[in-house]
């Protein structure tokens, strides 16, 4: 397999930013699920962003179910997800100089110079609005199992929201914000300095902390299919992650072992850890306690400050400006993203273990 | 799959720490690889660790290949490695409380108590022995190639080793080292701290770099195979791993887009990035300059402190007091496996990009 | 994964009978292999077949490339084929009575009564149309690389076509041939065959035989992905396959040991077999002779005259006179699918063995 | 995956003929499962065959379980068999001509001359011992579910054996039975052939007739993997094995619809087909009918007879004649193999339906 990820849940992403259409294929759903296309929609504007921050193209997105849908629910055969591009101004690209930070060099290496260069073609954040109508699908069935998930911006520009406190409450509260802070200065705050930086030509990168509650304990693989490697796999294709810690992560790096151990307890008939510094993974295998997981976001790579570059059609160095409409950041952006990869593994290792019914 | 990874070059691991034997299926390899069993030995030495480091179990590990190899050489079917348990005290581990840090709850969460307990059974550090001598065979392979692969400890117990120099020289360096530090008074520095811990029944974490030189530019995918992906998942597997970042990795979210972006430039007729904060990997994909990646490792979750946990056969709250054999830090035996996992991912995305004999 | 076929070519098929539209994604393609609409196009048209002999819904089919080409060539990223479902007429389909030797009870079973039961839905033949594209496109490309792939009709309705002869010159002549027959007055004879098959509101079946020339030895693995077992399980994804054999097949198990093994020669440098009763694979492996398979095709299911049923929804056993347009034999129909799924399969194992870029 | 079967379930087959050891490694299987040594030993008789029919070399093939097993149960870790290699006599073999109707001439041309051609190295029957072993596991964890698998000589050397009939009495008869014929005199009958041929110096083939009762419903998948494309590429994978057909399978080609659609009935609350044409399958998804298929068996290519051949190391024709010991027949052997192939195909798709623990 190469673009398609999952065993029995599996997501193809397909699509060029400035071809006819992006979209998706999702294979491997239970019949029978509602699709609620409020909820998709919802996470569609999410992931589009505000436009004060975000890119100035501005695609409806309509999503089109092309299949796999039959009388408002998944009939249990592929469905395809189809976004049409309107808004294309190719004008604004050519295959000019590569544009450090991108794919540019590495995807003409790859492709030997057929690749369609026009607004980062296949590797462009667009694909990420057939991903993220893929994933609401998801995260909309894992909600009616009681599996919550949500993603808020733990740190940007330096500014630092609160961490998760009561964890249904906060991800209930995320699943409808309109910017994904749970501290709403902190959200301003954050809003300005993304503003500030888009005044200075420049762009901003951040980390953004995702919570899963309500998982079922068992789920995971030993060796590879660890929780913590599949989640990783699908959460690396989101395009400007450059890390990913799950609880502590780098801070376990400092700590003790009788610091870094979470101590267990029956509590109310059932088990949980004290402190949960292991994210709720342990041995690769979900613990029953809130998943936690951190990811690096890197700065949106186009910016329109001269950079060094070259040309590698003329084979020369070259100055680059970069043109067209770009975002100053992405960071709040790819917070529904990330939550949406965390559905398509959570749902897939459920399936994997409960069979295909499991999310009806 | 489960416990298998990779899509052109797979590897299984089996075994458990208490059982038989532990070992390894892997497939995929070209035929007329040549077999060094010296560089396996030196890479199961690595992983052993240093005696005064590490756990009191000595397991001599005798490598026996128990098919694909026939005069010296790969003959291209199924790679078997069997390690026969020799040394094995399972009075000393019962089905007792869960121990803390350890996968011991959540695999009793998902096999149902039918798991092998015995000294973490196929949980145990043990497997990365088996693991260890596939790689070795894979790390061997692609120096032929080129392609060299090394890990040093960046930090542990808050000292740090220098950064990556001349990394073909630091990478051959590591290659023999006894204890993977680039400087030796950092080496010694850790020694010490680790013994310190060890000596109040503590543990210690780390944090450890891995580097690639010679790589392929190209290589990864856009959408779920990325390069960060494929990695991630197999580095996730090492037990012990709770986080990882690419080049600047988590310090990118601090970071401008004009700094982060690597500018690029012609040097001798290739093309190269004058800073390499993306870790030689853009848009998923390889990009020619070396790749670099760090791993955090928590601290050993065996200590002999008393800790609070659970019975969860008798259902009830209590302490326990590890017994047994046991690392005050794995992260120097951890880096040698980091650098197989590293060598798996990239011998699998070599052969599904140049074929099946690519290798040999 | 499920709905999805190959390793490093990769096949999905999506869509439904009356949805919006059916089609396919195929990825791992080389980037730079030429697309060729009149050949696609030509795929089509034999996938049609010829208007007295199948059914009178006519799809104008038009293939449109969503993804993965531009400017005339593939990119390398996944190309997505979609075919809008023009001629419906749902007022024909009602979820009635299982229709006999359809998969409509079996459906039920599957879905639980969420399928979309218009037309076949997702089990229709209709969604040959875009494997048939997909197939196209790896029929070109293994062509420009020596490799050819015909399929005649072997028998149907009692009526023999004659053997391969000059495999060349007759894959060529299939290549471009309205009916699939070697021998002119068998096509006729079959022709003649069906028009009375449908007079007597009945159907006919018949065998396929597929031969490819070209082809590399050494593809396939000993286990489990033998060639024949690839091409086995690509062949049955085809509707109303009910049996495959390759060379000699079913005979074999009448004929002695000295009989079948085929002797062995060099020949002008090259070492070739004086039969081929093993159909070109020996060990699960190409052995450089054509490979040969033949397939048995059922008659047609949708047949108008009354026959036995249930009706599931009602519980109760009823008779089925099903109406619409139906074939009275779809052997010429599948004949080109059949092409496609063999090279489906070898473009997967050539890819697997020789790299990414073997079909540029 | 290369040498590996299957999704939820897999089985990997290593091991040359002349090796230190053969073996599997069957994963995914759900914690619990009962391991019944005696039926292991019950299977791996039925494949050793008869002495007066089978090759003279008698391997005790002790299977040893090194891990997933625990306490006499599985423990839902991978579960790994170990066969050692006794009775190796490699001086019967050496690197010499190519043996027609084997894999020695295909498998220079993948392996480039670095196999183990001793005894047919990977490519042995031998490597269906291990085979056997897993899916004796299976097949066991299968009827406890009332599931029943059974496979009987259909045909040999021209004599029938009667068709099914009481599925689960017949099933249950070839459970146990030392030679798979339903009917005695039969059984009686092939054996005098086989014989014969033995002393002519060649070799017989036949037809395997495999059933499956008490199979659910809804198996299997519309497109790729169909229960037919899963059954038939686990079924090619065993040696000598060059055709399958389902239910009336080649037949079917010569019916009209009206006689080949099964009709369907209710029958006690449970719907079912008057005749079972269709084996069981239809939309390649299971039927709730019984599962039938029909396997070519070709004839022991192993034959003492004088036969034309080449030396592809002194690159010149030869004549040869096979020594060692060899089987006259391997249909009898085959029986049981394909029951498994057949289980391990079952397992994998119900655990995929209903999830990992279905099994238990």
């Amino acid at each position: 397999m190469k673009n398609t990820f999952g065993n029995n849940i599996t997501l193809t992403l397909f699509g060029e930013s400035h071809g006819p259409a992006i979209g998706a294929v999702l294979d491997g759903l239970a019949p029978g699920i509602e699709i609620d296309e409020g909820y998709i929609s919802l996470k569609m504007e999410q992931r589009s962003g505000l436009p004060l921050l975000s890119t100035s193209r501005r695609e409806p997105d309509k999503v089109r179910l092309i299949s796999g849908v039959f009388n408002g629910k998944t009939t249990g055969t592929p469905l395809c997800i189809l976004i049409e591009n309107k808004d294309v101004k190719s004008g604004d690209y050519t295959y000019g100089p590569a544009r450090p930070g991108h794919a540019d060099f590495a995807a003409f290496m790859k492709y030997h110079g057929y690749e369609d260069y026009r607004g980062g073609g296949h590797f462009s954040g667009r694909l990420t609005a057939p991903f993220t109508a893929a994933g609401a699908i998801l995260l909309k069935a894992l909600k009616n199992k009681g599996i919550l998930i949500g993603t808020h911006i733990k740190k940007c520009a330096g500014i630092f929201d609160r961490a998760f406190d009561d964890y249904a409450a906060d991800i209930e509260y995320l699943d409808r914000a309109v910017f994904p802070c749970l501290k709403e200065t902190a959200g301003e705050d954050i809003k300005s300095a993304v503003r500030k930086a888009a005044e200075s030509h420049d762009s901003v990168g951040g980390i953004l902390e995702t919570a899963v509650t309500g998982l079922n304990a068992g789920l995971g693989e030993p060796w590879f299919d660890s929780l913590e490697s599949c989640l990783s796999h699908a959460v690396f294709s989101v395009p400007a992650v450059k890390g990913i810690e799950f609880g502590k992560g780098f801070e376990l790096a400092d700590m003790t072992g009788s610091a870094a151990n979470d101590p267990l307890r029956f509590q109310g008939g059932s088990v949980v850890s004290l402190t949960n510094n292991n994210g709720g993974i342990n041995g690769g295998i979900s613990n029953g306690m809130p998943l936690l997981f951190s990811t690096a976001i890197k700065p949106t790579p186009s910016i329109s400050k001269p950079q060094q570059s070259i040309d590698f059609i003329k084979g020369e160095n070259t100055d680059i400006k970069i043109k067209g409409r770009h975002d100053p950041a992405i960071v709040h952006r790819a917070a529904p993203v990330l939550s949406c990869a965390a559905a398509l593994v959570i749902c897939d290792l459920l399936c994997a273990r409960y069979g295909t019914d499991y999310l009806k």
